[in-house]
């Protein structure tokens, strides 16, 4: 797993909500070779620590040459960043570019056990 | 029922979400026989398996000829595409362009028998 | 009542909705004999009738040289809809152009008694 | 209070919802004497009276050279609007142009006693 | 902390929304030392007082100069005007502008102990 | 020909452009005699005599019931409204409705003989 | 070539112009034998004679299942309307959906010859 | 006329052009008495003088309570500012809201004698 | 040079235009090695030879781990195609995303000598 | 005049044309010392040397506290542009948020002395 810089939740005593969105995504389909793009949105609600955000520019740089599906570029992310920063709730979104006339949107979500939303 | 492929999940203990949108459905009107169009999205919560794409869209162009009704042709990929993947939730929807100056959208869902929505 | 016809519905089994949008409805203001413009959209969940397009069309253009306010349109529309396919959910929508300087929104439903909706 | 005209509901049986948009609202700045402008929303459930279109339409011109704060201004209306007709719910919303480089919206509402929402 | 001026709430006894939206506000990233902006949304339910709006927009401009990041601007806003108008609930939404090709949107909440909210 | 009134132009010195745009024009098909919608853009550069805008409401009113073909009825409103107000140059614009899955825009133009436009 | 039906046009002595869209154009890519989907516009000045609406909706059905390459689809139809109505000017466009990540719009025209534009 | 403020244009040099645009102008009809609304639209390429932006806000405020028609407020705005600032150019654009179902937009410009533009 | 396939323009007889435009272009920056991210149009009139679509696809992935200026990509870029097509005339157009808050168009065109614009 | 940089244009032989669109601007009104927020477009065709981008963003954060008119500070950027590098052609076009109810734009342009535009 590439290294993702934390840094300290200052407000831990709050449920606040901290959303990342990166348009430029890009990694490589593993049956035809050719690039996939992809919106990732990155929402999740810190507990002890808050991801820093250049580190997470360079994390997602790692998938430019690599070959994975959509469904596993989704997952993966989830887990690698809910493992870097032990979040209350994380929520990633990848909304991927049209590929033989049809477009596709996978999202997957992480609840800390035993944190209950205020909503 | 035309083949439809699918693939393992590789994420089961987790519920989360696919989504892929055709904008380029078309079939054909049984009284008129003149073509409908249509966006088709499939949004479906894996279970065991995932649909492949390519074969979903061969799946789609199998109704290019064919005459059916909106409200049927809607129904229809739900059962075919459920029986296909056997997911925890499907949700199909169709709109569909303009005729006689109404445009007209369709959407039917499928719950795995038993299973509950963390939401 | 102008006449609808009906369809019998072939998935009765499901609970699953339907929408027609209509952005070309007119009918006549009953205070200044000038024509009003509106959007009417019909969302129901069949129970055993699906209204036909076509005859829904031609149930509409009944309107055209009616005098009624908006209030009234909107309520009569949903009364002989219901009374035609017998829903187990209806509601009818109609927004309005605007008149002197004001834009305006009616909006009413229909629940079969007994009928529990799945959401 | 300007008088506002009311007329009969004559769909009392049914909770059913009406909006009317006024993108032309003009009222003062009590600080300034400068002119502010406003969208003024009214979404009401109807009891046994209706708001007549025209004379909404005078009322509000009364505003138009009259010194008040927006979130009076809104309040105000609601009180007015709710006297006139006694509806089941009624909400004002109020959405200000921009005052130095602040745009503003105030929304307030009022529950007939006793009235339950039917959702 | 700057100086926050409020207004009595003329209308205690209701539950109603006040929003302000600030699409001109700009702070100093504390790493780089180069200008953020954001889009910073106040949205509160006032209890006895209101906060006046010219005061708002001086208090912001504090910001101007002062390198500070994403996730602590939006809580200290929220800190600070809770402080000032004690609402019965408040929430801060800044919406950050791309920088490494990436947008970022921080949202955080106050709830008035022992208030309910009536939806 | 309906009667469209004009008054006179104060600025018979400059030219200058006048459009008003009607979204509300309906007529028949004189084919199936179901009815059309157009939005009608008129633009003119006037001489001595300005369109009156009532009347030129009530104008449009008399296409409510009339079967007429696309292209004729935008030839027949140049020919009506330039005899009614002789102008330097004048435009008919009108944006049909889609009809069988194709929508139209019929556009047409007069110039007064010996004026010379200043661009 | 599909026959075109056409109707004499009332008002040759004028340059007007008729624009036709036609958003569900498809036909088949000869390489692949999957769909191609586009929307059509055809804009041309009559001479003596204007196209048929209908007959031009089926002339288009003909491509349906059509093996034929962007460039020469756009380039042929312009060929069979311009022998159908013999105009005094006409363009093509067709825009193509994405294929392979790429979208691409074709457009040809022709000039009656001896015809001069009053533009 | 109303006095508007002028302020010595720095770089008469060059020809450039300002644009000031006012989304809130209203005036009164002249014929029913009631309100009116556009945007305004100020477009000058200026010679020695340049408007000053306040006393342009005071001069439409003029307007507020005056009956006139959407002509000759749109003329009379161009007659009074190039009065007092003597542009090289202007263009004086107006935009009404809906009246009738029909919305307005009126159009005129002044041209310095002897003054050519460079494009 | 990467090899551009090309097939004979069967309609060399007329000027008309292809555009393919790429929303997924991606090199990378030379002095930060990061990526960098736009969309290329090609706008051209072909002479005798066309340019093969997906051959194009694979030219522009040439530059995915390219370092290159904006300046230069579009340039190189026009530079090789016209090579490849010998067109009539051609523009390239680059779009690229935000970089440090600023982003930026590249346009460059060519003219094939003695070709002139029917235009 | 602070610092541009700038790097010598490969394509010298071509004119083309470069964007840079800054949505960031900010500076600080003269008469109340309230910040002022504006998008500059900054367009050119280069002659000899192209205006480096970091260069340029740090030259725009010098207006960042500068106190100066819309009017003047479009003026000065072209006259520090064109000294930097030395085009065929530029304009500047800045864009300015309300003020007042009212926003703004001011456009300038340079010539090289001696260059003929291709179009």
């Amino acid at each position: 797993m590439p290294s993702i810089d934390t840094f300290p939740n200052t407000y831990p005593n709050r449920d606040y909500e901290i959303t990342h969105v990166n348009p430029e995504f890009t990694s490589v389909c593993p049956v035809t070779g050719l690039p996939d793009f992809a919106t990732i949105t990155l929402y999740y609600i810190p507990d002890e620590l808050c991801i820093e955000l250049k580190s997470l520019k360079y994390y997602y740089l790692e998938f430019r040459n690599k070959g994975i599906y959509f469904e596993s570029s989704v997952n993966e992310i989830l887990d690698d960043l809910v493992e870097a920063c032990k979040p209350r709730y994380m929520k990633i979104t990848g909304e991927f570019n049209t590929r033989g006339g049809i477009h596709s949107i996978v999202e997957t979500e992480y609840y800390q056990p035993g944190w209950i939303s205020a909503e």
